[in-house]
């Protein structure tokens, strides 16, 4: 509670920068999504200029809107951002938090790839000073949790590491102000083939072909511990007091992943840069691989469904004494997921159940509404999940189909005969099995049932 | 899933209307408010002309943004609108919805009593041609079971209907062409005494003062079947069609009601406006009663918590061939009701948990980091709720405090011996009893330890 007052509170205080009073709501999300972390919510919209220099070539997609007191305003286009700014605006130092909210690009929707302009996001943070690798290490165990249960077929984590792609192209002969535009061409090589990447380097962003070409040998590596022990011992690279770093970070985090038992999905990825300025550390990004590969070639990757990493600066950057906040944190696309599930789902055919609810009250004769109320209250009131049909005198086929129709597994027929035996005939929609029940066992009866199915 | 499709289909037709494509996740949701109900959801912002004429007075409230590309948009001001507008978009004709998000409203905030700009409400509809007040019914009977669960003190739901109302504004002299608007000024007898709101009506809204004053003595009835009964004898009143259909339903509604056992805290009240221009048919309001009433005298409301009624008229304002579909529905006020049990819980000083995990994994020596990430990885892998702090050597008083502070009911320490033994030493932090427990055995005894916690 505690917890909750403090946000509240710094919300409020927050209007005049925010112009929204955000809240923090813990009972409606609580342990949807991550049991072992705060739910946090924050404005959906945000004065323009916070949102500014955030995102590097991402920016031109920010949704922008101006309200009628003449304010830009600008829709949250992640759920990062907003988290930094709630943590410096309150004072926050340690911090886990989940956040499940819809974000906004002002971009060209595929809504059949499920990308829109309004989706939502999932986000985990985990914010403080700790020792290092702890806390991104439970990020890729939690991606790894999630992708593993959802059973979205085979997947692959690539991981790296801002730093070591820093001290990369330091030592490829990148120019220090062209780090950030060459990151960002680095970007683009799951969608695009190195030669076209190394063109954009050239053409577009002025570098040399020979620190192009230094580049392209790099970027082809992926591998684990092996690879990351080659890389401390390259000549090159192992003289870069970034990259070190990285690396023998790298080394730690695969150390920690096999504790977990993961290291089978994740790959250490020299091409993969994430296209955000604000990361500093590791990063990540999870890959789900084609299913149907016939050609017995490597597996292709479909798309990615989750990404992040480490972003030690950004709580800076609005704290008015630039203090810091180390923070990692990881986006699950689940627009992106469950249009893959709802693909896969309508392939199969298979029917889903609609509805929760355990039991349809029913009448078989006529004249029995005021039966069916009372009846239903009694359920509810114990706490079944229990529909009636709104109608004064449906019929019994009418409210057999309903359960047929939407999954309802149990009926509960009150008759004249019934209500005269002071039972209730509860009809097992699937086996159409019907076994007359004592009133008063009528709600242990559903409970035994509905357990089962 | 048949719906989940049906209703991204709809959103994604309705971009061009709505420049958002709003989206509906089930899973996020699901079962969080009401069992009973399908979660769907709207987009936040929607074409300004949308909103404008929905909303009586409280239009000048709306929150109005333009575009980068000069589009008047207007943020969601309630549930109710979008959420007809998504059934008449979509030609869905029967449905039952629950819906919890943010709603904008540019007001005056005033947060220690749950006022903001943006805020929850939490939203149940029942869509449909059903038989009469059956469905009304229903709506009452979870705002009272909700209310009653929250246990927030005694409170009562008032009960009217739009067309008594303006069979009363009728048969009292109102012209037809005030109707609405002398509604708005009923509506502000919760917060104005009478005298005030009859000189609105007879100064600013030119009123005779003969009407208004028949009106005074029609708003100062209350009470239940009885007085329904009166007016149905009322020898104005009874003349009037609209006001006979609606206290015809009312004597209905209260049936039902009596036999769901739940008249006790309804009170039929012709002093129950609500300002929507929307509503059609019966209304309710919520109001919580003053707890502590040291002169005996009549409960006092401190304020509305939930509201509601039938609207079916506003689907058929959005279907290009105006195909009405009839609704009731009730928005929960969250905010207002998190504020007061927050202030309960701070008068009472009691300690809330603030979190769900089960247990801390901790190490009573140096050096074991490891051993904590493979006993953490293997109680997350069987679905515990477990933590551990992010240090590599953290001290065990640390790891008791950080236990004591946030409520965690059990640590699993790891130790040499412990593990030389082939146990956990598992410590129930309220007691501080430590117990040797195989490590096999222990995923079993945290669930058995938590279950009765």
């Amino acid at each position: 509670m505690e917890r909750r007052t403090q946000v509240r509170g710094g919300w409020r205080g927050d209007m005049c920068n925010a112009r929204f009073v955000g809240t923090e709501l813990c009972a409606p999300s609580r342990g949807t999504l991550h049991p072992r972390a705060t739910p946090v919510t924050s404005p959906f919209a945000l004065l323009q200029e916070i949102l500014v220099g955030k995102y590097g070539e991402g920016s031109k997609l920010i949704y922008e809107l101006q309200d009628q007191g003449g304010e830009l305003l600008a829709l949250r286009y992640d759920l990062t951002v907003p988290f930094a700014r709630y943590l410096a605006m309150n004072k926050i130092t340690s911090m886990k938090r989940y956040h499940v909210a819809k974000v906004y690009r002002r971009d060209n929707p595929a809504t059949t790839r499920g990308r829109y302009r309004e989706f939502y996001q999932c986000d985990f943070d985990i914010a403080g000073q700790f020792d290092p690798m702890i806390p991104d290490a439970e990020c890729l165990k939690i991606v790894h949790e999630i992708l593993s249960d959802l059973q979205l077929g085979d997947f692959v984590i690539k991981v790296n590491d801002r730093r070591i792609l820093d001290g990369m192209f330091a030592v490829c002969g990148v120019p220090d102000s062209k780090f950030r535009t060459i990151c960002s061409s680095v970007d683009k090589l799951d969608k695009m083939p190195w030669e076209e990447v190394r063109s954009e380097m050239v053409g577009e962003k002025g570098l040399s072909p020979e620190a192009a070409d230094r580049i392209g040998e790099y970027v082809q590596l992926h591998g684990g511990l092996d690879l990351i022990e080659r890389l401390l011992q390259d000549p090159k690279l192992s003289q870069n007091k970034l990259a070190k770093e990285g690396l023998g970070d790298m080394k730690l985090l695969f150390e920690y992943l096999t504790l977990f038992g993961i290291t089978g999905k994740i790959s250490f990825d020299l091409s993969l840069a994430r296209g955000l300025d604000y990361y500093t550390g590791v990063i990540f990004e999870a890959v789900l691989l084609q299913q149907d590969n016939e050609h017995g070639e490597e597996p292709v990757g479909v798309g990615s469904v989750a990404g992040g990493g480490r972003y030690d600066g950004l709580v800076g950057m609005f704290d008015p004494k630039g203090r810091k906040v180390p923070c990692v944190g990881v986006s699950i696309g689940i627009e992106r997921i469950f249009s893959i599930l709802e693909q896969r789902l309508e392939a199969s055919e298979e029917k889903v159940r609609t509805t929760e609810t355990q039991v349809l009250v029913a009448s078989a004769q006529k004249k029995l509404l005021e039966e069916r109320l009372k009846l239903i209250s009694e359920l509810w009131d114990a706490g079944i999940k229990a529909e009636m049909l709104y109608k004064k005198n449906p019929k019994l086929l009418n409210q057999l189909q309903y359960c047929e129709d939407t999954g309802i597994p149990l009926v509960a027929i009150v008759g004249e005969q019934e209500l005269k035996d002071g039972v209730v005939k509860l009809r097992i929609v699937a086996t159409r099995e019907e076994v007359n029940v004592r009133r008063e066992s009528l709600v242990e009866e559903i409970r035994i049932r509905t357990s089962q199915c």
